[in-house]
């Protein structure tokens, strides 16, 4: 599978951040075609109360390459990536490429 | 379900890094008990050609933050984190919480 992993820095706003994503932008994200998995988690601190590097962490898992280019190219990729600028302002790492589920 | 997300910086040396991952961190990893399921993702330069963040993302899902705890903290888990001064010495950086399958 191809999988891309959307890491969301700590927005200055975080009920509006939340919000958003929950009501806007995981819809469009969960609307691209060829999308076969699509996780959200929200990052905690551990035992040791160290900051949390991310505040939202996203997977989107495609069959291969092909599909996700195509899918994040098309009319819908596009519209998830314009609402970027909506709402995630602070800013994104976002790492993509060929996976295996182990388990 | 309780996911945790682990990203590795990127190795001094690749080929070992990759060697030590595939042959035995993934398998430690796989034995945790509780572990729901466990993806391992390559990122590679996008169209724009910029340096990718991380060298190998892993994503393990448990069922809840419970098992998650039980399953990291047991034989199996200590042994994970254990391996990982024999293979991840440029670092990583992993964050955990709730989280849920959109699509």
């Amino acid at each position: 599978m191809f999988q891309i992993t959307v890491l969301y820095a700590h927005p200055a706003d975080v009920e509006a951040f939340d919000k958003h994503y929950a009501d806007v932008h995981a819809p469009l994200a969960a609307a691209v075609p060829g999308l076969q998995r699509y996780t959200v988690s929200h990052p905690t601190p551990g035992r040791d109360g160290a900051p949390v590097a991310y505040h939202l962490v996203a997977v989107l898992e495609f069959a291969d390459a092909a599909a996700a280019a195509a899918g994040m190219r098309g009319p819908e990729g596009q519209a998830v990536n314009a609402d970027l600028a909506n709402f995630a302002r602070a800013g994104i790492t976002m790492v993509q490429g060929p996976g295996d589920a182990v388990v």
